[in-house]
């Protein structure tokens, strides 16, 4: 990574971690973990990729696995947040607004999203446990915007949590395929999902 | 990998690789693959999960690296025969033929497609471009069924590409989320999917 690469949306991730010395590890250490793999990586790598030595890894990080819980409890902790902070009395609205809110993140994050979402086999249980509970509220709060649709008669889906699972499963999946300088951009990737998700839900 | 997993979907997918050797041999590179991720995987590891020598996989294999491509091309070929093989007159009833055998593979085959579609940046140029040529006939596939369904006025879809990205990314992304033992089998996961893309489409 380079300096340039930290005025990009992969620092504003971190922007509420201080000191900046523990932000500029958990930056270095999603970029190394989304180009060789958690287990690929040491924290050695990551010390070289921050300008740091490895043991100021140490001084604010017990651990590689510690780094990698911070990453994925607060890209958890930030897709929660832009969920529960649409608001709006229509809930086609609300739905559109989440969905396009979702998946451009996932799009504009796709180097951090890979990491939480492919890397969370390499968390301890515990930390397991705590992101477990962040993604649980994650799918209790679309799923609630679906059975708000449900009951105005404003969506028409026979199968709640099945349909649940696949709005956040095609937000998710855009951190996959999604290119920079691409076809689209990230809100125009949103735009797309809000469309087809309203579709899906029979709006 | 133990005996025991060797009947299950994982070796069904290089039943026609030969010699039995080899095909252990991409087996036990998968799972080590999904486990730990193509760069902390050692062609030392893949051997003894075989139960072979280090020296033996150089006999079938010229690197680790080609271990990989085999899989992906393999994984990939299995998807587009899967969708070609679909037949009907009825496009309503082509795609969700189409969704529902591709959403339950990526579910019954969750470790395989996931080192397949997470482990493409590892490949060479020359194998991702012939990987990148199996991808893209995938993507013909289903936008071709998504157009004869347009023509015909059984689908109503302003997108035409986009929703074809949409279809493809939904079931892909069941390698992700899949768990054996869950809620859902890999038909009913199938057949859900093949119902939320017929209304996606608006059919």
């Amino acid at each position: 990574m380079t300096a340039a690469d930290e005025s990009g949306p992969l620092e504003r991730t971190w922007r509420d971690v201080t000191p900046p010395a523990a932000r500029r590890m958990l930056a270095a250490a999603t970029a190394a973990f989304a180009e060789r793999g958690y287990h690929a990586t040491t924290t050695r790598d990551i010390a070289a990729r921050a300008g740091m030595s490895p043991a100021a890894v140490y001084i604010h990080y017990r651990s590689k696995e510690e780094l990698l819980f911070h990453i994925s409890r607060i890209g958890h902790a930030a897709s929660l947040d832009l969920l529960t902070s649409v608001t709006g009395e229509d809930p086609v609205e609300r739905m559109s607004a989440a969905v396009a809110a979702f998946a451009s993140w996932h799009a504009e994050h796709h180097t951090t999203a890979r990491v939480v979402q492919y890397e969370l086999g390499a968390l301890t249980p515990d930390h397991l446990a705590e992101v477990g509970a962040l993604r649980r509220r994650i799918e209790a709060t679309v799923r609630g915007m679906l059975e708000d649709g449900v009951a105005t008669g404003a969506f028409e889906v026979p199968d709640v949590r099945g349909a649940t699972l696949a709005v956040l499963s095609l937000c998710v999946d855009v951190a996959r395929w999604y290119r920079p300088g691409g076809r689209r951009t990230p809100a125009a990737v949103g735009a797309l999902h809000a469309d087809l998700v309203r579709r899906m839900l029979g709006a």
